[in-house]
């Protein structure tokens, strides 16, 4: 029975110059833990830095949201880069965001890299090296998909004092080997309220998930990601946020 | 007579992805001070990297040099922006290279501001506050013009408890109003090695300078900003460094 | 009394990658002119080319919209340009729309500049020139404010045989001197329906206005300028476009 | 025996903003066709403009050389794009240049695919394809890569009715399989002057090469890539000049 109470993290400072994206004021109650974008995939200082006042005011943790450079793609495209960039990109958002949380008193409690860079860090390990390298110039664990075989990741941690924070989706489906259902398959993504309480009780009470093709699997997760793009989103969001309550998160 | 001595700066990591700019390895063993773009009119974060290890190499100073966000322009056009977004922006920058620093064991020491913003924050007070502002969160000085009437940018930086560092030009002409003689002015910039070295030795000398318009003016600097465009350039620079040293600099 | 038809121009295309702006669908069926985009302040090649077929689609007049180069103040800052850079920049960007147009076989009807580079030629007759000499490659008229006296303007423009198009504001009240009220000035935009739909029947019906400061002056205008920022703002489109049907236009 | 006359293209405008690179001016004189960065991967309006009038002076033939949108990578990184992007990007960029030339009289004759994307088109017919269309919109042929197996490539070109340009290298050695041979490969990349213009020679008398790996193969190619990196390599591109004219090109 998974003891530790579970976190729930969201997207946030995704808005870029006059555009507007997401509803920070109305998510940031309900949630733990704010990845902010860091100026490469979305946002810009100005933004980033009232996100973090934002995150301050109620009392919740900051993550650094670091991306590829693609304002236009929103990160989500793999950009080709070497090892040395991928770390010197990564220490430079990671870097820009602390000063600006400093300047606040405020401080970056974990690193969540964003779209593209994510998925790539789990597919190459040589990139999660570059990732984990560049986390561990702050001190701060990095986190990643919980994965069922995670000791690669976890050796590859080790090597750089990294602590690894492992997150789980609330509305995604998985497969027996422990990876999400692609979103082509269908009932890959639950829309059902029902479904997806169900889902996050599991994983908060017995650290595991029922497959989309029929198995249970243990899926140990220290935080739930959240989106919340609308108001149905958000509603979703404090009932996920009240499942966890029940559940001692 | 002048008791401190002097040092000499450059604009360091000019460069941009495919595109070089300066001779940074060649200038590096001659100056005191390296002050490396960060990333918003030149430079990116790999760039940054290497500039910063060049600097440990050669036991050189590292200042942030932040910019307008104008890579096309190359941070020498005027971005009208508020005070929230300059100092944002400022620390933004100063951030990321401060990581970058960090990430090799280094450290930043003072910020001066490149081109456009650094002649705006001359004319406008309150630009020059906001600047202020972004400084005092790194606890190190700001570089600025050596200009003849201090007082009102002391005020200013008191209040915030930051240090200012004054620096004067080798090779550009003043006026008895203490400012730099425009570009467009015949004589303002000198190319005759001799009335450079001259300019050079009396500052570090005696804190004066012979103005364009024939009066003998002071001009307490902290350290001199010398280029490295060329061959030549560099040439100068070796004897401008040989000057100072006999100044006791 | 007015003669000409007076037609209704909206910006469009003023979303950007993931970032969504506007309501393109809902206020082209409503308007005769809408002004694209070119990816310099907002719009990418493929929103380009989307909003392109919409209006194709509602046979609405496709106009370049072109900027200074600034995604993240939206072209609302003035960037110092050569006039050299601010030719080539329009060319470049009316160019890149032309050609989009062209592959779906829609075509150019006129050119207005957006935000700062708009309000700058009016303020500055030489960059008028760098705009109308742009204008010029293209054979189609260029969109400017409405003003007073547009002498100094026709003339330039008429060295260059490009023809002027005079655009008015339905929401915002003017000055005496035929300029527009600036938004700090307590008045200067209307919120109240009646006034609005008022302002537009004096400038279709008689081609003048009642100003801010209590004056009637002339003001002729080919279009009036319409925002969809949201839906109360497309209810007001189709009100000013049922007043303007009932003025003939 | 090869009949027609073979072309020398170069990629030209690759500079940017404040950064310079190539000798444009230095290697106009010696080709028949200039390949010009379209801003996307290098140079910006102006730099285009400049490019284009040096083209004009020289009487060489002018192409459009779009890119990925990647100013760090230089557009040699692959960026993932839907078709409709593809397209849309390159009718964008094309369209800009075509504009520029137009305003001083001058036309566009080809387009050439820069970097990455020229790469992938070659890679997944499916890009070729969506670049194709892009052309098609223009009227000029498409300067790709002279392979030996073109007819997947001839019937793509075939169905928009583009004419196909195919282009060698004189510098790179190429496999039996009609492939350029990787430049990890010892041998690869020729740097003895003899044996480029041996290879130049082959090319233009007999329409075949001698591989790295022992075969001789056609190679019926209508122009040759050259570069004018630096002095040696302008040299170089007068001696192949002098090859061609030679064997009647």
């Amino acid at each position: 029975m998974k003891s530790n109470p579970i976190s729930l993290n969201c997207d946030m400072g995704e808005s870029y110059g006059h555009w507007k994206m997401g509803n920070d004021e109305k998510v940031m109650p309900f949630v733990d833990q704010s990845s902010i974008a860091c100026g490469f995939h979305a946002s810009d200082p100005v933004i980033m830095s009232r996100t973090i006042r934002l995150a301050l005011k109620y009392d919740v943790q900051i993550g650094a949201h670091p991306s590829y450079p693609d304002m236009q793609g929103f990160g989500r495209r793999s950009i080709p880069m070497t090892i040395e960039e991928i770390t010197s990109m990564v220490i430079y958002q990671v870097g820009a965001l602390k000063a600006l949380c400093e300047s606040v008193n405020a401080e970056i409690s974990y690193i969540k890299p964003h779209g593209a860079l994510y998925n790539d860090m789990l597919k190459d390990i040589q990139i999660f090296e570059a990732v984990v390298d560049a986390a561990s110039c702050f001190n701060v664990p990095l986190m990643m998909l919980a994965i069922h075989d995670k000791q690669d990741w976890l050796d590859v941690a080790d090597n750089y004092d990294v602590p690894l924070l492992f997150e789980a989706f609330a509305d995604r489906r998985y497969l027996a080997t422990g990876q999400l259902a692609p979103r082509t398959m269908p009932g890959s993504v639950m829309t059902d309220e029902d479904e997806i309480l169900n889902q996050v009780t599991q994983i908060a009470r017995y650290g595991k998930v029922r497959t989309l093709d029929g198995y249970t699997i243990s899926l140990e997760a220290d935080t739930i990601c959240v989106h919340g793009d609308n108001d149905d989103a958000i509603n979703m969001i404090e009932k996920i946020r009240q499942t966890l309550k029940m559940e001692g998160s």
